[in-house]
């Protein structure tokens, strides 16, 4: 059995020895991002930060975790109150291996996942390492944020996503703990200026899927291959309660998430058909 | 823009031009895994199939995409009513390639993936390549059902997965379309004889999760290298309508999924903390 020690909901978001919170730090575009880079900055404003990250990007890795080879963990920082590692897994990987393995009985008050580049709203989520991550950290009981800008660049402007995810931080921190047990959300910060973002909007996930459009060629070696590319459709463009409407009309979109996957509408007319 | 035509309700559960249906077949343990073999054998019974799986185990790998490299499709059979191909992708890469490059204007009745080598009950349906093709199947608006034997063992006996998949696909297809729409099942058949067998069980994602063990050691390079291992924890053992007690108690469970992942139970007291 893992060596992490679940938390009860009165464990939740307490001080560490050194008086400050916890914070576990991931994300999926890799350790060596302005992202995360910019995430940690801002977490050691709250607490002790404590980063495991992929030493590559995992982007489009969803829930997915390595069972069939090992995985290596390297030191990138040790500081008081900081320590980064890098590895060599996924990002549901980082967070089970920073639990199990690197936190040990210490209990994280908060998981921070982020701040990707690119846009995990919509059904996106369910494609998203940096939601998978989060999702993850919610499962062991841990209240948990990811924070996405919506703009894919490297070089993308983390400005206004450190000010909106700063706000969320605290509100969440001081939420109280019978409310954090599994919390999870999925901030969406749109690319604009700081100063031309209206607010903060609790949404739900807006229905609409991907379609790909593969491109599809000959490589050097006369065999064809073909490369994944996409645009999101949205079902329900004048939907005021859902993430795009809130992102496209200039507000930073929260959704909260969770992991039971059953479609209940369904299980009365399948048990007509199926079973009882 | 991809070549898929995205069917109206109306356009479910039509035949083909050879006058059967057309089914599409994947799997995340791999093209050469008995579990495929065995669910295509089925699938024939039933309609023309296309089969489109990973050319390696997949397994663990969620809802995951492959954006930053190409994909390589090899045919591996190419029959009347029966045509096998190799995908250098994901499940969902292979559902995505199927339905856009290979299928083009053809659009199936149904989607089938498995037979997978182990459980996808409870959590696990989150973590898994399996279900994940088969959530991405009905994202595109064909049912699905996503088999899985709760045996690891690359030599699992599918003799009672065969019948018990036969029943429901025979029920799924004679469902009225109106109900076929987005219909996405998490299928899962004890590892018992089929004479054990109690019937199938309508239920839900069973409240629970996956505790890690990572065995530590060094490499023969005198690197340490974690390598994961875990177990479920059922939250709920005596839960009458989880998947879990279905399946210890010996029935096949067939748990209906879907996927918004927002939790609107924790929306109103977010409004409150966090923004409108």
């Amino acid at each position: 059995m893992g060596k992490f020690v679940f938390p009860n909901t009165k464990d939740l978001n307490r001080m560490t020895a050194s008086g400050r919170p916890l914070i576990f730090v991931t994300n999926d575009d890799g350790v060596q991002a302005a992202g995360i880079a910019a995430l940690i900055k801002l977490a050691t404003e709250f607490g002790d930060v404590v980063a495991v990250a992929p030493n590559e990007s995992y982007s489009g890795m969803s829930h997915s975790i390595t069972m069939h080879r090992p995985l290596f963990v390297s030191a990138v920082t040790c500081e008081p109150g900081l320590e980064v590692y890098s590895c060599t897994g996924t990002p549901v990987d980082c967070v089970k291996i920073g639990f199990d393995e690197i936190f040990k009985d210490r209990i994280p008050d908060l998981v921070l996942s982020g701040i990707n580049h690119g846009s995990n709203a919509n059904i996106s989520v369910i494609y998203s390492g940096t939601m998978g991550a989060a999702t993850e950290a919610a499962l062991y009981g841990i209240p948990s944020i990811g924070f996405s800008l919506t703009d894919h660049s490297p070089a993308a402007d983390f400005t206004a996503s450190v000010h909106y995810a700063r706000e969320i931080i605290a509100q969440v921190l001081a939420m109280p703990a019978e409310r954090l047990a599994g919390l999870c959300l999925n901030v969406n910060i749109p690319d604009i200026p700081l100063a031309e973002i209206k607010g903060i909007k609790v949404c739900r996930q807006t229905k609409g899927n991907w379609r790909e459009d593969f491109v599809h060629r000959t490589d050097p070696h006369n065999r064809d291959y073909y490369w994944m590319s996409g645009k999101f459709y949205n079902f329900e463009h004048e939907a005021e309660d859902s993430d795009e409407w809130a992102l496209t009309h200039g507000y930073v979109a929260v959704v909260p998430v969770q992991m039971d996957l059953t479609d209940y509408s369904r299980i009365e007319t399948l048990r007509e058909h199926i079973g009882r």
